[in-house]
């Protein structure tokens, strides 16, 4: 795995922002210890021109890719070094468990929740993929509501370059942050480096281009008011960008400033979204950057509700608020009808 | 730039498909070459995390990337190498004039047309990219058939790997062929293999699930013909695919095995997509893998219509040979209406 010894002044970052006092490990040791792993899956992934399956299915049944089963590896190798890391759980292994491979003295307790390789389907045609993580303040991330329990949230981009947007939401931190990360690799060593230090869906001034990404849009099939909506959008010449991917879908409105995401589910068309691997740590990336992510069937902000169990699963409308909002409305959200 | 010296049996494979005399030059020079700048870019590419204008505009009038100038700057030098390539044009620089710098002796004579990298619009978020280039048998490509005259296309596709496809359909030649390579880099040299030697879009069991790629999807809101479609599709459930990166979106349908692209042109959408530089090399690669690439308003085969100058545009529907020609008969394609 690459020395992340160079990633110095994002540490300095991480510590500057967060609080003075009881902070010390997330900035320096779990935060560091992710995108030490996405550096760590990027340069795996760009080796990997045989994409096949490992054989196996995960615990959600579907199938495993043998990238899955390295960037599971790689997340929980990395994770393992923290002593104040006391539980994690992924899509591919749905059971909070110790990961940690040293004795802890750490008075920070947290669990991460993570899905190692998202977008599997695009990972073929050698579309940009990416990996979803959650930091919950506490050693379970079950039965409290995660818009207090959880916080910080990293996506990892593998496109033509690695990159990486981190959520940074902790009691007594002055402002919520959303950042974009760049990792640029050398040999035997890499270095990521803020980018921006800003992401925002909030603009002073009306958007452009507006963007939009209907997402399971076969469900519309079934469900008229998403077909209608799709067709508002089409008129009012919205500009479609959807790769199915979850985590380039979100990067790309975070980048342009602008976007409404949308998963819904019909009766027909069940909720795949999982709240704890995907759900809760995207939603947090949409709220430090000012936009609105709530249920696709309550109409509810995603982080509201505690998590049951680690198998949980929603849909998703998220992006822009005022976006957000129209298409609560249009779907006839919390009102029965899908 | 890399040195291509590992790419030996990429070489010998190039050797042993295309006839045994007077394909020399393509084989061991001008197919190297492009390879050899698409990881060039490539590398430039992942280490450039400040995507910004470069200060001017295209001889189009698009922004140029400073990404794009780089870009551009790679494929010319690995052209200059190649003392069969007379002349070269891109969308960048779209005059065919000498690149060479080294005297020729050769008896092979091309033109190279080229975008060194398409898909401006999404190099921000970090979404996959690609390069696209046609080699043509002469030393313009102005004036024959595009059928007849171009003889090779290049893909190269930017994403979690690098991976180029490679069309070839020279005189002569037993069968046209489209195989998808990857490229591994490592310090100071770098290397290109075959993944699939056989891409198609021909199967012969029918596709499980089904890809559509609306391009342009804004053009829907007056051309009804182009909405119902969408709507037809959304209906039949095929699943959307839509990156708006032209090589991506394709590089999609080749590896999935089906799909359908759609660029349709209207009075108020012009065509936009350069018929040089984008739509024949990529037709070439639909036609090689076995599928359909028409005019999005006379629905005739790309490739069958001579060149009148290097700017010329059109829109494009291709992909899986049925879809197409449902698609050019929901659209009333040649019957008038767009």
């Amino acid at each position: 795995m690459e020395s992340i010894s160079a990633t110095t002044s994002v540490v300095s970052f991480f510590q500057s922002v967060l609080p003075a006092t009881g902070r010390e490990a997330l900035a320096t040791s779990v935060l560091p210890a992710l995108l030490d792993s996405i550096a760590a899956i990027s340069d795996a992934l760009r080796a990997a021109h045989h994409v096949a399956l490992a054989g196996g299915t995960n615990a959600f049944g579907d199938d495993q890719l043998n990238v899955d089963v390295t960037a599971e590896k790689l997340v929980r190798e990395a994770l393992a070094r923290c002593e104040s890391v006391a539980t994690a759980s992924s899509e591919e292994d749905p059971v909070e468990r110790s990961v940690t491979s040293v004795s802890s003295s750490s008075s920070e307790v947290y669990t991460v929740g993570f899905d190692p390789l998202d977008g599997s389907s695009i990972i073929a045609p050698n579309w940009t993929v990416g990996t979803i993580a959650g930091v919950w303040d506490c050693a379970t991330a079950l039965g409290s509501r995660p818009a207090d329990a959880q916080v910080a949230a990293v996506l990892g981009v593998y496109g033509p370059r690695t990159t990486a947007i981190v959520a940074l939401r902790v009691p007594g931190q002055q402002q919520p942050l959303c950042l974009d990360l760049g990792y640029t690799a050398s040999p035997g060593t890499g270095r990521w480096d803020i980018i921006h230090d800003k992401v925002s869906l909030i603009s002073a001034t009306p958007p452009t281009v507006r963007y939009f990404a209907p997402a399971n849009a076969r469900a519309a099939a079934e469900y008229r008011s998403y077909q209608n909506l799709i067709l508002d959008y089409i008129t009012n010449k919205y500009t479609l960008r959807y790769s199915g991917g979850l985590v380039p879908d979100l990067v790309h409105m975070l980048t342009k400033g602008h976007g409404v995401y949308l998963s819904p589910v019909t009766a027909a068309s069940k909720a795949k979204l999982r709240r704890l691997y995907e759900l809760c740590p995207v939603a947090l990336v949409i709220e430090c950057a000012g936009g609105k992510a709530v249920d696709a069937i309550t109409g509810q902000p995603v982080l509201d509700t505690p998590l049951a169990n680690t198998d949980e699963r929603g849909g998703l409308i998220c992006g822009t608020a005022s976006e957000v909002d129209k298409a609560v409305e249009k779907l006839n959200i919390g009102r029965l009808e899908a």
